[in-house]
């Protein structure tokens, strides 16, 4: 398993991320493709959920609505897809204590507009990018032809949505301030990952 | 405008509506067809809203969200439509006062489980039914025939959204129970709309 290199290749794509995934991390994802993909139809249906939440905070901002609730349909469909390939296995969702992973970034959006805006697009960027990375490495490795593929298909989406996020702010708010701010998350994002949480989740 | 007949034909097709709309509220809504339209607007985001919640809720009840998933997906397609309607004419989004209609609908919901989603079911299956009725008078006449157009569209999802619901309801508990439970709040349900909300929304 080539794991640096790739995770390193990876990571290039979106050059944003402050640090690539370990090889522990994809040993431990192998090695629970169950928990995993349960994991992964909850960070669908999450990011659904954020994109929704995001529409009505902001009802009145022009153009917001335009771009994510076609997101939020797409988050939707593959939360079914997902849960599709769980159910072929005998399978069905259950909730999972959830990583730190979330709540530990979402502790980084500030309270007053409009750096809440900002801060809320590049969070959910990050959380975007990071899943691409990170089903870049499944769809490499994974020994499961079907979740190989799975992971190949969806992580396309993943990048187009963390480049969603990045035009919001960037039709919003000054580019400077933007890369500025975005150099600050990702490195609480990689901060946050530095340590391997004990258990197989996609943001582990 | 030969409204009380025409009331009468659509409640029929879903039979549960405890009474017709009136034919004060058919005038209101076509003499403010953008203020409606922008209420629909939020209508149609509030239930994908609805059905993501529900699915948020209920995540380990097999069955529930492999229905409710399409459902929020065909409401945000919806909502995008309605938003694009309102763009070609110039108008955006912006927050309406809500009418009663909802929240006083949602307090007939039983607290606890498993009455709750019973009711849940039935409340959203109510609005839709409702929404069925008076997007149907709205297609016979409105004098718009791009607004008459989109709401001919939009209706045929409304009663299938109702059939959804229904549906859930009866895998999951005794029809006599949910016939009984249904009566009483469609019942609350006319009670709520028999008074006219003096600002002109799709529930007013």
């Amino acid at each position: 398993m080539s794991t640096s290199n790739d995770t390193k290749k990876s990571c290039l794509k979106i050059k944003w991320l402050a640090s690539s995934t370990s090889s522990e991390w994809l040993t431990q994802a192998i090695q629970n493709p169950i928990e995993l993909l349960i994991d992964h139809a909850h960070c669908e249906r999450k990011a659904a959920g954020f994109a929704i939440q995001m529409m009505f905070r902001y009802i009145n901002e022009i153009g917001l609505c335009e771009a994510l609730s076609p997101l939020a349909r797409e988050e939707l469909e593959h939360f079914e897809r997902v849960l599709f390939v769980l159910k072929s296995r005998g399978e069905y969702l259950k909730l999972l204590p959830a990583p730190p992973y979330g709540s530990e970034l979402a502790k980084n959006i500030r309270p007053q507009e409009p750096e809440r805006m900002l801060d809320s697009f590049l969070v959910a960027g990050l959380i975007e990018a990071r899943s691409h990375e990170r089903m870049s490495l499944l769809a490499s490795h994974s020994p499961d032809k079907e979740l190989k593929d799975l992971y190949a298909d969806l992580l396309q989406s993943e990048a187009r949505h963390f480049s969603l996020y990045w035009r919001l702010a960037e039709q919003r708010f000054e580019k400077k301030k933007i890369i500025y701010r975005l150099k600050e998350l990702a490195s609480k994002e990689a901060e946050i990952l530095s340590t391997l949480h004990p258990q197989p989740r996609m943001h582990s």
